[in-house]
């Protein structure tokens, strides 16, 4: 396998929002081209590139199209039409990263869940929910309250569900499991903290991992991060998870969700794209995850650790239900990453700050106080 | 003054080089959106922005044009047309960065030394040259070698010529003077090395400085750069240098070249904008010279100090006559940015690659080594 990289190699993101956002301006960086899939020429990741292409990420002939002016594929969100893309792209195996194998696997939550079991990577006892009868054994088994997921599409809180008793139990079964037969039952985890961390495995078995980081989410959305995190298990974990990685032949950056309990590291869920938790990085670490991710599909080696950093934080900058223009007194010491999102919408992610210091706690300080100069 | 930023701010940069196209990078990642002008679709920064303009940055019409989609304007090249331009953006004093005040003074080199002069900044001792009266006298002043400065548009050695006789000092009034009298002699300065450092002075009088680096010039055209390099002269120089830039108000990021000789600082020359001696910053630090430039002009507050960081080194990826599209293997601690530029043409900037260390020394020496996986 060659290790040989040409200027102008042509790298086709499917989806526009910021995700590809970044990944393009990382792909401009290295003199690689982006080019975007995307509904509408206002997305984010459109406004930042020359090449922009119109359509449905999950339009075979859109799709077609499209492949055919790249030469490789990737994705800001893993719930893509494998089916679809694999009949768009018939090269794919050498042409989309991650692999649609790989997908396939991790963007169901049943057979994501099958993988940790299979490499005993802890995570929360789980059972597959497709009816009444099974929505009921995993009450009996998990005991309340038992979180009820959708196998795919969840993203941000949104298709979990945290059943606390029977009332909520017969209205999840009536409102959801009526409509939707694919989710799967997770025994809560009264965890301690949430942990993440990102690891970026090149096409030579190369990984990067990134610092631990902890995160919290405020209604079920990142709203801050920070670290690095020392814990005593992770070491031990990333190298089981690094095997997982190697087996499954994942290339690109994967986003790992953990809860931390009485000292033990749990997976929460495996997020294989960039990553919410990453952010910090494109400040905190000469290589971001986006740089990493785009260095990883355009068939560059990953060093397989980033030199040692500034401690970081990173804060959301979720918008309100105030429409207008926002307007902000932008912080000296704050590093802003603002998406160009049209529309200020309550919760909607539209940008992110990140801040360095000299420990976690200070800089999640700095970054908290600084939030208040964005008026959203 | 309002430190009040809206997303969308438009920033316009006349030219489409790597400069501009790193800046206009800088632009996406704040929200801010960036507008190029410049000749062709093909110029770097083109190649990174949803906004193009393809004109003349000096044809009055374009300019004006330009200037109405645009909430301020910068440049990549000092070497603008200060009365065009004037003449184009009647609100230029509160729309273009740095002032046109500023840069009539900075962009010749009689007005250069004279502000350096004024501020008892060290520079070499020079006289003006319009004639070979002045020019002998020039020598007899100086002695050989004496080096001849076209006041206007000299870049990477193009309009400096260092005589070194009387047979050399003959041919330049010949071939030079007679077709251009505007011209400075300087004595040379057997340097030691060469240093150099970056400013980028915001609209509320704060200086964020740079570190020192040490640069080497290969052709007259920047080799490689190291750095943070200490000197005990630098913090008295520097507060110096300071003033001057409070004097004459100037806003955006700014490049000096030093020489050091005999532990003393003398300014080489001042380069009024983005500096190809500053690129190392785009991974040595959280907020690069890039970033910074856009940020002032924008009216944002820049921070006095940036985080302590690693040490660092940039090495310049010069093209070689070979045409063909070149490939590399990119070794995975280099940080790479390539301007994606059509033509590969002998000594002309491509790219450039950054290393980090854990001193100067290493991080060069890192940068050489993987300078040899380019086949430019």
């Amino acid at each position: 396998m060659s290790r040989i990289f040409k200027p102008g190699f042509r790298i086709g993101i499917l989806g526009g929002g910021q995700l590809a956002r970044m990944l393009a301006l990382s792909a401009h960086n290295l003199g690689a081209i982006p080019y975007i899939l995307s509904a509408s020429e206002d997305d984010p990741a459109q406004q930042v590139v020359e090449r922009g292409f119109l359509g449905d990420v999950s339009d075979l002939r859109a799709l077609k199209a499209f492949s055919e002016h790249v030469d490789v594929i990737t994705f800001e969100s893993e719930f893509i039409d494998c089916d679809i893309l694999e009949a768009a792209v018939p090269t794919h195996q050498k042409r989309i990263f991650p692999s649609l194998a790989a997908i396939r696997t991790l963007q169901d939550r049943k057979t994501q869940k099958e993988l940790l079991n299979q490499y005993k990577i802890a995570t929360s006892d789980w059972s597959l929910v497709q009816d009444e009868l099974s929505a009921l054994d995993a009450v009996e088994t998990f005991e309340f309250p038992v979180v009820m997921k959708k196998r795919r599409n969840g993203y941000d809180g949104n298709g979990t569900f945290i059943i606390k008793n029977k009332k909520e139990l017969l209205m999840f079964v009536k409102k959801q499991l009526a409509n939707d037969d694919a989710f799967i039952a997770e025994k809560f985890v009264p965890f301690d903290r949430e942990l993440a961390c990102l690891f970026s495995r090149d096409q030579y078995n190369h990984v990067l991992q990134f610092p631990l980081v902890e995160s919290l989410q405020k209604d079920a959305k990142c709203f801050w991060v920070k670290g690095p995190i020392q814990h005593k298990k992770f070491s031990q974990w990333s190298k089981k998870f690094k095997l997982l990685l190697k087996k499954i032949n994942y290339i690109g950056t994967i986003g790992v969700e953990l809860f931390d309990k009485d000292g033990e590291l749990y997976v929460n869920e495996l997020a294989p794209r960039v990553h919410n938790s990453g952010h910090y990085s494109m400040d905190a670490l000469p290589l971001s995850q986006f740089d990493a991710h785009i260095r990883a599909l355009a068939n560059l080696e990953l060093p397989l650790e980033l030199p040692a950093t500034s401690c970081f934080a990173m804060v959301n900058l979720l918008g309100s239900k105030n429409t207008s223009t926002p307007v902000w007194e932008l912080p000296p010491n704050t590093y802003l990453h603002w998406y160009g999102k049209k529309e200020n919408r309550a919760g909607r992610k539209m940008g992110h700050i990140n801040t360095l210091s000299t420990n976690p706690e200070k800089a999640l300080k700095l970054a908290l106080q600084n939030l208040k100069g964005f008026n959203l």
